[in-house]
């Protein structure tokens, strides 16, 4: 068992916001197992690593006793968005949703401790839900108060239409916590507002407020925004170990401690600190500690075998002696006509600009199939693939097709 | 049958604003009984002659062969005030509705025809829906257009709160219409805004959209405020025949016009033109005009035979040989140690002002049970009963009750 300021270091954990310390330290002290909600769209999940660090949170909580509850939001869900506005909000059937969530199971069960896991879908108390009952739902909260919320202020004070029925959903949202009787809820800093209504409505139905958990949104690769599948600088939970470890690898030296706290159940935050001074003094290379982080997510998401291999893979490329057929295919796309060697690895990413390219050439440090090419007007057309490499240690395995 | 143009000018009369002119005639053409919708309280109702205007509309649509749907709004009646906030609005049982809807009918089937009227309840409807068939009716209306109402805009910019059920209300009374299949929905001018939304969900539902009629709010006895229970002002469709009549008969000269525009079947609009200009030309005392309004009322509410004997009953008593005890019983609340006669006719409304009773008292025009009083002295106590005279024709029947 863990004491429970242990148990309150390990919460605190990278968290954002915690509302409020003193109401768990109250609930952990009760000593039994608490329910912990967090809420999932229904809609077809691919998860990246952006999506663990709630994920993760669950499983600190699981760690230490309690108990998760996965809640999809399906009944929502399957009403779509009925002002017919937003095509891309289809309603789903019941089939689809039991379909999405055993896609969920698949991915976060990486994560979660199946045993401490309670799946649940919100239809199971709103179907029952009559419209009177609804109305009653609507009462608990008003118009200026749900307008204060964010996302709903700016598109009150730019005219942007808001149908009605987008301030049930987030009472919706807070009535699950009435329902699954939960202690906490997590979720991003985006869901404050709406945690927090179902802080305010667990106590209008009488029960004991639940806790609210933020946890903050994960940079990504670039090392400026936020992870996601739009912008690509992301890392899927799906991915091949050797996709994750390179992505992994390429993440810059600030990221890498930021990643560490949100993202590492094997560094602690004191071994961390201790790292960060070893490297800071100069003792220890930050690749060595990239490395470590880049093998605990590929076991986490595949296993310890396949991590190793790819991990041997990524250092045979980057010694310059290992096998590229490993590396990650990249897909770049260029005119029909193709590219002169200098503008394509510029548009691969391996050199900063053609006349860096230019120069590479003719240092003789640019290698195409392990050949080195010394011609500047060699033009490689869509359909090629093959390994580029500028330097000992700068690789891409691409391939061409038509832009 | 009636003419579209015939039809046009009955439902015309009286009429505030009509939405739209082209929509009615083309409907009135089809030549089948339209569906004329108006939503009722279901609290215990008590109605006076301003609630009768839109009865009375309801009723010339009758006679102009139309259905008249009499809605009673039970569904949100039952719900109550969820948010509590409003304890006088508690919720009903069925059993309540009930009766409620019994003491309706006692009341308006005075007015409307019981076999062109469909009476009806939103439960109906409303009961059988879900919270998601809530949420799809939600998505119909925006916000921004919803704080537009009147009330709501005041009660927003004044920063008082606004529960989001409120804004659930409007939608459930504008979906009546669409389940009602009504061809028009009638109402008060206050209540615009809520039938030109039963108007756009028909068009949203792919019906056509509902004739918008509204009628004005009656002015009271008092000739300067809309009639109404608590301002005192309003003749109650159950008073007894004497007291119908005493109170037509004092209403002023131009409100009678209106009146009867608003609320006599008996006077044709081209018949009132003529009555106005002799009673301009000096051709007919206006008092005549007024008995024959008074007529209709009491044998609306009564029957001919009540309304002649209350007629006769008044003459007699503004002649002075008449049957005092016919007079109306006013309670007048006084000290419980009484008061001085001059203080009581004032205190009745006999006399406009204790000095000019004391000129009443001087000039021996001051009766009490028909005997002159000249003493300025003499005190009236709670539990005293009878009849106050000044002057001919000025009389009042009292009982005094402790204040």
């Amino acid at each position: 068992m863990f004491s429970v300021e242990e148990s309150l270091a390990l919460i605190g954990r990278g968290a954002d916001e915690l509302i409020k310390h003193d109401d768990l330290e109250a609930r952990l002290k009760l000593g039994r197992p608490l329910r912990i909600k967090a809420g999932f769209d229904p809609t077809a999940p691919d998860l990246h690593l952006g999506h663990t660090v709630l994920l993760n949170k669950m499983r600190q909580f699981q760690d230490l006793g309690h108990t998760a509850i996965f809640l999809i939001g399906d009944f929502t869900g399957m009403i779509g968005d009925p002002s017919g506005k937003n095509v891309t909000r289809k309603p789903l059937s019941r089939e689809e949703v039991l379909t999405n969530a055993q896609t969920y199971a698949d991915q976060v069960y990486k994560i979660l401790d199946r045993d401490k896991t309670e799946l649940r879908f919100n239809s199971e108390w709103f179907d029952r839900m009559s419209a009177a009952d609804m109305i009653h739902l609507a009462a608990r909260h008003t118009v200026a108060r749900m307008i204060e919320r964010d996302d709903f202020a700016k598109r009150y004070a730019a005219q942007q239409p808001i149908a009605i029925h987008e301030f049930l959903y987030p009472l919706v949202q807070a009535y699950d916590s009435v329902a699954l009787r939960a202690d906490a809820e997590l979720g991003g800093t985006d869901q404050k507002f709406n945690l927090l209504m179902g802080r305010s409505l667990m106590e209008q139905y009488g029960l004991p407020p639940q806790i609210v958990l933020t946890v903050p949104l994960l940079i990504g690769l670039d090392g400026v925004q936020k992870m996601s599948k739009s912008l690509g600088n992301y890392i899927g939970v799906s991915e091949p170990p050797i996709d994750i470890v390179t992505k992994t690898m390429k993440v810059d030296d600030d990221l890498m401690w930021r990643w560490i706290e949100l993202l590492s159940f094997d560094i602690s935050i004191a071994e961390a600190r201790k790292l960060r001074a070893d490297v800071d003094a100069g003792q220890l290379n930050p690749r060595d500690v990239k490395l470590r982080l880049a093998r605990e997510f590929a076991t986490r998401f595949h296993d310890a075998a396949a991590a190793e291999k790819a991990i041997a893979g990524w250092q045979a490329v980057v010694r310059g002696d290992g096998d590229t057929t490993l590396l990650p295919l990249q897909r770049v796309n260029i005119p029909m006509e193709g590219l002169r060697i200098a503008a394509l690895l510029t548009r691969t990413g391996l050199t900063p600009s053609n006349s860096e390219a230019m120069r590479k050439l003719k240092e003789h440090a640019v290698r195409v199939e392990g050949q080195v090419i010394e011609d500047p007007q060699r033009i490689f057309e869509p359909g090629f693939e093959g390994v580029l490499q500028v330097g000992k240690r700068n690789f891409a395995r691409v391939q061409l097709v038509v832009e």
